[in-house]
C-alpha cells in the first residue's frame, strides 16, 4: 500500500491527525495496533483544553463534545482543610477547559474517519519503519496474520510511549531526558454524580487525591498511592475512607459513594526524547514525551502536536517550503518543556513526598498558600492549566 | 541594670527595634557581644525591599540613605546567553528595591542610638535568658569583665543565628526546620564601578553567578562554588575568568575588572525555627530563620520581623492588650514562610546542583524561559523580590 502520510497509533493523536490531513486533502493510512472495541474503552485523560477543544471543532469532530462535555471553569485547591477555588476565566481573560474524556474523543473520531477518511486499519501491528533517512520511508507491519508494506512520504509515529517509531531514530542521534515519582495514582470510576461540579485537587499529609468526574453521572477519583501497589489491596471500603481523609475540610461538603466499576494504578513519570523528528520520521505525543497526569497535559500535547504538523505538512503541500516542518521539532519541544514543567510543578506542589523532610512539607503549604492568596500565583497557575495558545 | 526590652545584638534587627520603640516611648536596652567597629563593617546584605526603606526612614534613619542609596526598578535574568529584564514598577503598581548596604544602615543606627537613645553596649556578651516563662526575664552578661545583670519586662533575641538566646526556649517547646544546598557563594568586592546599573542574576552550565554594586564604585559579585572551598584557591585571574564565563552574552556586553579588595565564602541555608516567642522572649531575625542569599530576603526578614514586634509592644503600652504581642509568632511566620519559600525557589531555580539530572537542567531553563515570556510568571518573582506589604 502507498500513501502519503504513514501514521502509526490510532489514539486521539493519529487519528485526529489523519482528520486534519483529510480536510486539507492530504492521504493518510492509520496503523492500530489494537481493535475497534479496545480502542475505544481504554481509560485515560478527560481535560481538554482550549486549543484542543478548538482543534477537535475544527476537523469536525466537535458535536458531541458539545452537546454532552462539561465546561469548567476553574478548579479547586484544597489544604488544611480549607478549600480555594482558582477562577479560571476570570484570571486568564475568559479561557476554561472541557471535561470530556479521551475515550469518547476516539469514539468520535474512529467514527468520522470510517465514514469519510482515509484507510484505518485495526489489529494492524506495526513491526518497523525503514528508510526514516530517506524521502521514501516504509512501514512493516502485519494485518490479518499477513506481513505488508506501507510505503510514504512520512511516517509519523503516534503509537505512544511503548511504540516502536522511536526506535527507527538511531540512538546516537537522539537525547532522552527522564524523571521517576516515588508515588503512583489509584484511579477509580464509580457509578456515583460527582460530589463537586469542578475538580478538586487536594494536598494532605497523608498524600494528595484528586475528584474528578467523568459524566454527571460518574465520578473519577484518584489517590496518591506508594509505587508498586496492587489494587487488590485496596478494598471499596478502603479507598472511601481514605479518600474521605484526604478531602476532609470545614465546611459539611460530603463525598457521595457508589459502585467502583475500574481500579487501576498507574505509575508517574516525565519523560522527553529529543529531537521529535528524523528525516521522513516524525514522532508525536505519547511516543516523545510523557508528562505525569497531575497537570491534564498528556492528551493536550498530543493534540497540539499534530495540530503542529499538520500546518506543517499543509504548508509544504500548498507551498512547496519545507519550512515549518523543519521547525517542526523546535515548535513542539519549547510547548513540551513548558507543559513538562507544570506537570512536575502540580504534581510536586500536592504530592507527599516519602522521603520529604519538614521544612519541604512546610514549603509546599508555603507554595499553595500563596497560590490561594495572590492573584500572580494564581494567574500562572491558571495560564498553564487552562493551556497556552497553539503557535 | 534594668529596663522595658532588653535586646540582645546590636545589628539591624536589634538596632532598629531599640529605635522604634524610642519613637514609641518605650525604653529599652541593646547588648553587642563585638565592638563598635567590628559591627560597622562586618559585609553583609545590600538590597533593602519597600517596606524596609519605609520602617528605616519612620524611624529617622533614612536621610543618608535617600542620599546614598540607589533605587533599582529591575533586575536581569541571564540565561543561555540572554538577558531578560525584570521590570518591578511595571509588574507591581510602583514597587522598587534600594540597594544600600547593610553595613551602611547599622552605622545609621548606631550613630542615631547613641546620640538619642537607650544604652547601646558594646562588647557586652549575652550569657543566659532566665525567667523566660515568667513576667520578669533577667539577660545574664558580661561587660568590662564583670557579670552583670539586666532586668526586663521582655527580651528579645536578635543575636542571630549562632545568638544564645534561643537556647532560652526549652528544646520540647520549640521545632527546627532546615535545608542545606549542595553550594555556596564566593563573594568578593572590588574596586570598579559596576558594569550595569542593576543587579544580573545569571544561570549558566558552569554554576550561577551574581552581579550586584555596594556604590557607584563598588561591585560586589558572586560566585556559585562547591561547599567547602578555600577562597585562597581562587585567585583574582580565576575570579574573573569564571565571572566573564558565567556572564557571557551574545551581546557586546562586558564585565569590568578591578583590584578586589575582600573575598569570602558563604555556605547556602534554609532554616526556621518554631514559635519565634516563648513566654516573654521573642526572637527576631537570623535567630529565628535564616535564607539562601538569592533572594535578598535576610535583613528584610529582620526588619519585618521588629516593625511588627515594635507595634505589638507599643498597642500593649497602649492599650493594655497583649493582642498583638500574642499574635507575633504566626504573624511574623506568614511572612517568614513565603520568604523561605520564595528564596527555595530563586536558589534552586539559578544554581546548578552537582547532582542535577539533564531532565532537571532542562526543566530549569524551561521555567526560567516562563518567567522571561509571561507577565504573570514574572508578577510572581517581582511581587516577592520587592517585598510583601508588612502587616
Amino acid at each position: 500500500m502507498r500513501t502519503t502520510v504513514g501514521i502509526i497509533g490510532g489514539g486521539p493523536a493519529g487519528l485526529l491527525l489523519a482528520r486534519l490531513l483529510h480536510r486539507a486533502g492530504i492521504d493518510s493510512v492509520v496503523l492500530e495496533n489494537r481493535d475497534r472495541a479496545y480502542v475505544e474503552q481504554r481509560q485515560r485523560a478527560g481535560i481538554l483544553e482550549q486549543g484542543t477543544v478548538d482543534a477537535l471543532r475544527a476537523c469536525g469532530a466537535g458535536a458531541r463534545m458539545d452537546r454532552e462535555g462539561l465546561e469548567h471553569h476553574g478548579i479547586e485547591l484544597r489544604f488544611d482543610r480549607r478549600g480555594h477555588r482558582i477562577d479560571f476565566p476570570a484570571l486568564t481573560g475568559g479561557r476554561s477547559v472541557m471535561v470530556y474524556a479521551q475515550t469518547e474523543v476516539v469514539k468520535d473520531l474512529v467514527a468520522l474517519q470510517l465514514a469519510e477518511g482515509g484507510p484505518l486499519l485495526f489489529e494492524a501491528r506495526a513491526l518497523a519503519v525503514e528508510g526514516a533517512d530517506t524521502g521514501s520511508p516504509v512501514v512493516r507491519y502485519t494485518h490479518r496474520g499477513r506481513e505488508q508494506t506501507l510505503s510514504c512520504d512520512v511516517v509519523v509515529g503516534c503509537d505512544g510511549f511503548h511504540g516502536i517509531a522511536r526506535s527507527a531514530i538511531p540512538e546516537a542521534a537522539r537525547r532522552t531526558y527522564e524523571r521517576t515519582y516515588p508515588y503512583s495514582w489509584l484511579g477509580i470510576l464509580a457509578d456515583v454524580p460527582p460530589s463537586c461540579d469542578e475538580l478538586i485537587y487536594a494536598h494532605s499529609p497523608r498524600g494528595f487525591a484528586l475528584h474528578s468526574m467523568r459524566t454527571p453521572s460518574v465520578s473519577r477519583l484518584y489517590l496518591q498511592v506508594p509505587n508498586g501497589t496492587d489494587p487488590a489491596d485496596w478494598s471499596e471500603e478502603r479507598i472511601w475512607e481514605e479518600l474521605d481523609a484526604r478531602f476532609a475540610v470545614d465546611t459539611d461538603w460530603t463525598l457521595e459513594r457508589g459502585p467502583i466499576t475500574a481500579k487501576s494504578v498507574t505509575p508517574m513519570r516525565s519523560w522527553v526524547t529529543e529531537p521529535m523528528r528524523h528525516g521522513s520520521l516524525f514522532l508525536a505525543g505519547d511516543a516523545a514525551h510523557i508528562v505525569p497526569p497531575t497537570g491534564a497535559k498528556g492528551l493536550n500535547l498530543a493534540v497540539s502536536d499534530v495540530v503542529v504538523l499538520a500546518r506543517a505538512l499543509e504548508h509544504r503541500q500548498r507551498t512547496g517550503s519545507a519550512e515549518l516542518l523543519d521547525a517542526y521539532s523546535d515548535t513542539c519541544l519549547r510547548r513540551v518543556w513548558r507543559a513538562e514543567h507544570f506537570s512536575y510543578f502540580m504534581t510536586t506542589a500536592l504530592h507527599t513526598d516519602p522521603e520529604q523532610s519538614d521544612f519541604d512539607g512546610r514549603l509546599q503549604l508555603a507554595q499553595l498558600h500563596r497560590i490561594a492568596d495572590s492573584t500572580a500565583a494564581a494567574t500562572e497557575l491558571a495560564e498553564n492549566y487552562t493551556g497556552l495558545p497553539i503557535r
